[in-house]
């Protein structure tokens, strides 16, 4: 599909919490957090998602104007409105049609490949996708291994079409969904379900729980299998990858790219150390900081994989 | 775009509440509520929202096993994951795809949208589109307007591709957002901002809010300047149009198509008497009912309009 990424921009807050600051409030060491999760810092956001968003969005448009605002974060700033209308509020547009998709996660994975829909079919030509999380308001310290993990972020990336003669494209895009996990990873509450104002919602309702080893297990497993069908089907070999772009579950979900998955550690971007997992930033951020790092030169063939809650996998194939 | 409406499919529940019910809790006289908003009775769920939309889905699905399932809802079942995952669970499936689009009350019109450019792409044959709204989980009972308004329902469709010599698509679909609206419709917590554990949160923070006379205000021109582009663009007269399907925001709102908007008032779809507006699920819910009624045949030129909390305004039309 016709698309290329001509703009990226990212927000990382200037407050950083220490996992040794961390400790002191999860009762935990400051090894057995960096062991168990690979974060050493994570930044803690005094922003709102919103202005988040659009920092990181006035980035990646520079001069441009969009003509569509996708939001694809993970959690939003309030029910209704969906936040697509806060970004284009905090950013001074007027009239953009804007709206969310919602994957978690893998918010920008889907977004992504939508948007390229959107361009090669002619309806936009100058898409604004941003991922503006803000894990940290809803991290359960009771949760020790899910707390450390979380940090904030946003990033965002304007996509247009790709000129005649130009590689730029989207090469593929896969998905799958598996409801058997759907209480591995989750937010019970803020919904139907256990309204904010229902009795029965319990405070660890309101906050976000996780099984990590739970879903270590299954991932590694499914995304191995989508790894090999995503090189089959468009025939190729796993050098042929110049960089490989994960969501940043955790150290050990991303190690498993290069431990089990085959792929040359030095191509597997990393970035969980200092940022923790920023839900659905963390992919968009990665692409971001890779590509101000100079990791990433145009026509490369870069693979972006992850994990969601759901539990879903993604996975885009993109020629830079 | 390539893409045919296969399946229509709603669930209403049987559990009715009267405006004579409502108006002791409300203090509200019955004329008051149905003067004010034109709704009779609604309906009140005792099924969560995934249970409701799966059950629409399976009328519309028939024995069709759908390769993506989108959810198209106002509000979720829960934060985390999105509620795609929990209609798959309900409907027995695994493996599918499934994620959401969120655009409050026009997640609908957005959805299919994004589905006809699913099927015109290639990417996806069987397209599920999910709208369920549980909005009496959300009402402030002291909002009387909007606390009237509201009413549980699920409507689902099947989206296919259209076959060769076939005239079913999608022929066009606009959308703007005015954020100066933003605040207008809202339900302000659940989110990162008004987060459910935060003391600055209050009760109606958590409750939907609206003002319904400022909304129909603006939305009048701004929806009446979209209905004379539409025609434009597409080289139409009003008299083309076999079938305007309304988003049920008010009966108000609903009887300005005919009023200001120029379509004779029988081809105006309204089914708010006895439904009220039911977030995003009330406009699949107003076709899935026209089309059960016999109001819809092959080949009709279908217009699919409304507003939404963000401001937005939106509109498909379909060459059913």
């Amino acid at each position: 599909m016709n698309m290329k990424i001509t703009g990226t921009g990212y927000y990382l807050p200037d407050n950083i919490e220490t996992s040794e600051e961390l400790s002191r409030k999860i009762n935990k060491s400051t090894n057995w957090i960096i062991s168990r999760t690979g974060v050493s810092e994570r930044r803690i956001s005094q922003f709102d998602v919103d202005k988040m968003g659009a920092l990181a969005a006035s980035k990646a448009l520079g001069n441009n104007i969009p003509d569509l605002i996708l939001n694809a974060s993970g959690v939003g700033k309030q029910i209704i409105p969906d936040t697509s209308v806060f970004f284009q509020k905090e950013l001074g547009f007027n009239g953009i049609p804007s709206f969310s998709i919602h994957a978690t996660c893998l918010s920008f994975i889907v977004a992504l490949h939508t948007a390229s829909l959107y361009i090669s079919s002619g309806t936009y030509k100058k898409i604004l996708i941003i991922s503006s999380d803000r894990g940290t308001r809803g991290r359960n310290l009771n949760q020790p291994e899910s707390a450390a993990l979380l940090g904030d972020a946003a990033a965002a990336v304007l996509i247009e079409p790709s000129k005649v003669n130009n590689q730029s494209k989207l090469v593929s895009f896969s998905m799958e969904t598996w409801p058997d996990g759907a209480g591995l990873t989750e937010v019970r509450g803020g919904g139907t379900h256990l309204h904010p104002e229902d009795k029965k919602t319990t405070i660890d309702d309101n906050y976000f729980s996780m099984n990590g080893p739970k879903i270590y297990k299954i991932a590694r497993q499914k995304v191995y299998k989508l790894i090999t069908e995503d090189l089959k089907k468009n025939n190729l070999e796993i050098n042929d990858i110049d960089l490989l772009i994960p969501h940043q579950a955790s150290n050990l979900a991303i190690k498993a790219y290069s431990k089990y998955g085959g792929f040359d550690e030095k191509k597997v971007i990393n970035i969980i150390n200092n940022t923790g997992n920023c839900v659905a930033a963390s992919l968009p951020l990665a692409l971001c900081i890779a590509k101000e790092q100079g990791k990433i030169k145009r026509n490369d063939l870069i693979y972006l994989i992850g994990t969601g809650a759901g539990l879903s996998i993604a996975s885009i194939l993109l020629r830079y």
